[in-house]
This record gives C-alpha cells, sequence and structure tokens, in this order.
C-alpha cells in the first residue's frame, strides 16, 4: 500500500517563534509524525502550500484540485487547515477515481495534546477501507464533505442533519 | 455514532513502577487518550481483563468471546496485546453482525513515542468505515486476521502472501 | 522547605485557541507541571498578571514588587515572560531578604518541546542553593540580573561580559 | 561554563522493547535531552556504566570514583539509578575540589510523565550555585547524601532527621 501526502498548511503545521511573539506556519508536522511510528506502508509527502486556511484564494484551491487530480495515486491524504477544509473538500469531489481523505488538528502538532496523531491515525484507516470518493476526518468521524459543518464555538466538526 | 470499547491488557497498558523496578499491567490506556481528545462520538469502556497477551488462556478468550457475542453495539474496538491479538482475533471470527477492530501498541500509551495513540485513531478511522467482520489496526494498516502475521524481528504485523 | 510561586504570564502560560486562531494567556502553566512530579517540598502558587511580558506596565512591575516584598517566604519564584524578565528582575533588586529566582521559557510549556519542565528545575536547584538575592534561570544559567541580556535572534539569553 | 556528565545507567536510562517483553538500559538518555534544549552552556557526556543500580558492584563505584576524581572540570553530573544512588555518592565525599551532583529519574525518560527533564534542571541549577561537594538532586530537593534515604514505598527520597 502507498499513500500520497499533500500538506497545505494550516494549526497542524503551526509553530511557535518566540521571538516574533507570534505563530507560523512550519514544514509539514505530518513528516515527524510518520517517521516516528513503525508503519507498514509507503507514503510520499508533498508540501504543495503554507498558509493559515483563512488565506488560502482560490487559486490555492485550484492548485490543489490539479495537484490531487493528475497524481497517479488511489489514496491521498491532504493535511489542512480546519478552517476551510471543508470549502477545499467540496471543491474536490469532482474528482471521483481515488479515495482522498483530509485531515488536520485543532491544536498545532507540536502540542502535547494536538488531536494530530490521533486524526491523521482515523484518516490513514479510513483511506484504506472506503471506496472513492472525498472525505473529512476530524474529531474522530469520517464525515462526508457534504453533510458537515465546522461548528466554531465547540471547536469540533459536525454533522448536518438531514432535512 | 457510538462506539463499545474492551481493553484486555498488553503492552499498551504497562506502566512503570520504579520501586518494583518492573512494569505492570494499568488501567485501560485508551480511557486517558479519548479523554484528552475533541471528540464527536459516543463511547464506552469496559475492562476485561489485564494480562499481558502472552499469558492469556482458553477461557481468556472464551471470557472475551462471550462479552463481544453479546454486546448490542454494532462497532466494537478491542486494545489488546501485541503478541496474542491475531489469535484473539481469529477466534471472534464467527461473530458476523458487527464491526470488530482489534488494535494495540508496540510501546507502552505512557511512553512519548508510543504508537498507542495513532493505532486507536487508525482503528476507529477502519471502524467507521468497514463492513461487519474482524479487523487487526497495526503499523498504519487494516488487515484480515486470517492473513497476518506479527514479525518479532522487525517488530511489526505483516500480511501473509497468498500462494 | 516551601517556595512560593507567582505567575505573571508570558510566554510560558500561552495556549493556542484554534477557533481564534491566535495564542492567549492560559493559567499558571508550573501548576500542572508541578502536580504532575514527584516533589518532597510545599509551594503554594499565586496567579498576579495573566500578560504578554511585553504589554507590562510600570503598575504591573509595583504590583509584582509589592507582593514579593511583603511575602513572608525565604525562597520566591516567579514565572514570568524572558522578553521583559530582565527589567522585572532590575525593578525587585532593592529586596534583599529572599532568595528570588525568575524563570520562563522560549515555547509555550504546552509543547512537546518547551524549555518550560526544565527551566522550572533549574530554578528551583538554585533557589535553594543561592543566597539571598534576585536571579534569572534560563538557558541552563543562572544569572545576576544586572549582567544578562535576551539575544532575540538567537533565542537565549547571554551573560553581558565585564568591561 | 562546562559541565561534565557521567551516565552510569539506571531508571532514567530504561528503554522498552516490544519483541523482549522487557527494560533494558540505552544509552545515556541525558544527551537527547540537553540537545532539545535551548542551552547556553558546554557539556561533554561520557556513558560510563549501562546497568540498573542495583547490579552495581564495588568495581563500578571505583570506576566511577577514579573517573570523577581524575576529571578536571570543576562541575560534574552523574546520572543514576535510585536505588544505589546515595551509596555512589556517599562513596564520592573523598573528592573534595569538585561540585558532584548525581540526579536520576523515578520513571524512565522516554515516559510522557517521566521526572528526568525536571530533575537534570534541578541538578543543573544547584551543579552552579553550591559550593565543591557532594549531592543528590531528587524530587526537586538538593540533598547532602549523608543525610539521605529513598523512601521506597512513597517512591522519594527524603532527609534523614538529625538525632
Amino acid at each position: 500500500m502507498k499513500i500520497k501526502i499533500f500538506s497545505v498548511g494550516g494549526t497542524i503545521d503551526k509553530v511557535y517563534f518566540d521571538r516574533l511573539s507570534e505563530y507560523q506556519i512550519g514544514g509539514p508536522s505530518i513528516r515527524d509524525i510518520l517517521e516516528n511510528l513503525p508503519l507498514n506502508f509507503e507514503y510520499e509527502i508533498v508540501s504543495l502550500i503554507r498558509k493559515d486556511s483563512l488565506d488560502m484564494s482560490a487559486a490555492d484551491r485550484e492548485l490543489i484540485y490539479a495537484a490531487v487530480e493528475q497524481d497517479t495515486h488511489e489514496r491521498i491524504l491532504i493535511t489542512h487547515g480546519t478552517d476551510t477544509m471543508i470549502e477545499t473538500a467540496n471543491a474536490l469531489l469532482p474528482i471521483s477515481d481515488k479515495v482522498i481523505v483530509l485531515t488536520g488538528a485543532m491544536e498545532p502538532a507540536g502540542f502535547k495534546n494536538s488531536d494530530a496523531v490521533f486524526n491523521i491515525g482515523c484518516a490513514i484507516g479510513a483511506l484504506q477501507s472506503r471506496p472513492a470518493g472525498i472525505y473529512i476526518a476530524m474529531n474522530g468521524r469520517i464525515y462526508d464533505p457534504r453533510r458537515v459543518r465546522k461548528n466554531r464555538a465547540a471547536a469540533r466538526f459536525e454533522e448536518i442533519e438531514r432535512p
């Protein structure tokens, strides 16, 4: 099994620089996470974009779309900021020949209590279990991007009830 | 979504006691792990057995079988020692009405570099993505218990090639 | 032995809130750190101020001065932001009947790689080893506040060479 | 400032090997700890012995004594198992020209909740604050080795009351 991974920034990759007293987007934190685990699959990581997801433009989403569509792997994982993860996932819906899972973190991967490792695990579990399609792995759930929203106050993703 | 979780001991739950200069099986480490994550599903944890999996008897496996079979949840997660996880998984094969995923860890959950959080994430991703059946989530892979072995030298689970 | 601890904010206490996409000063991180260690001394923690140390005013320093001067403990530890820690330490120089050590962290205590635990250890080691006076414990060194500066580019405290 | 560090094994250096299902003494954990901190002093680490301190012999203590006595650094830190740390410290009492601090950990440095980083910080704070002599830094205290004992039941070092 081989997984292609695209990182596009977001909270999961935020690091803290004391001398600037602010957060910045660092390199793909998924690299450190996977390198320190005893895994039995191959993967390749490409850092596409390093942005807070609120700052992502239509051009950024086109870049992600093109990269994912042209990629030849069957299983694609995208680490993404949580604020616009759903928007990007919906933009990818036309791609029907791959299993694509987007994940991220509510706290930077560098934090002791970050949900990054768990979320990535969850995404990888789904990636080899679901049929082709676009999915969001957050808060221990595998969501359909057309029926999920981020509840900012509760700091979690929630299913949208069907009418 | 609700998940039922059974813990039966194993490396994942090992803790270290200095005054004895040895490790012992502690309470279900999955409890601490899940309590500290921003989750959006319900779960219930039952500690069935606290043993090194090498010390598990046929009676222990019967106990696990009965607990899983009688449980009314559709999705069941079992945290288990790695040495006999495959044996227990195979013993559960007759149960056909539930999704059952077994996972564990190569290093105790108390270790900084433990694979416990990732493996549990992976198991939970599979648990809501797979059809009814018995699965093993280790090393980032979802295995069929009839076609996997633990390679002790490499400290990982591997697929058995079909003849 | 009993130690009085005042927390006044700073990087060490910074926490991250995803829904605001920024960090804020949380409660005294030293409380969590000490509660999880097997210690053999008593301590009492008072949260005096919760500010980035760049935002501290003269009035804030007067508040710290009054609290420390009036306190009856012989050994006082102050967790402080690194940007103006030296300024506060120098403001405390008139107090001559206590051992006072200021410490903090270059990365928030919530980070896996934070220097917070080490720095607090270093401060507590000095607190019971030095004569009455004001000290700064950072980067593994115990500094005289009259002969130290923060080198922002190198992200560390350095001794000022005497002329 | 330069510190010479000798590691001689003990709980602090214990690592866990799943395939053996037991703990073993690994390399000096203090190396990893110090390498990941923003320090402003020099140090040199020598791994003298890799043993559980209960297994240390008179010959091992002679080796430590010779290494410390012949060393030309003024400040020497020894990471040591907790069970016989006091015995080794007392054996070093004849050395009067150096500041020597012994420390260790109640839980292996690889554990999330280990006291290793804090204890090493404490030892380094004492090392540059105390006059020449032999000290034990454990549980947040700097002890005189002639007046301390390890209370195994309470899992901590305690001062022996003078008669």
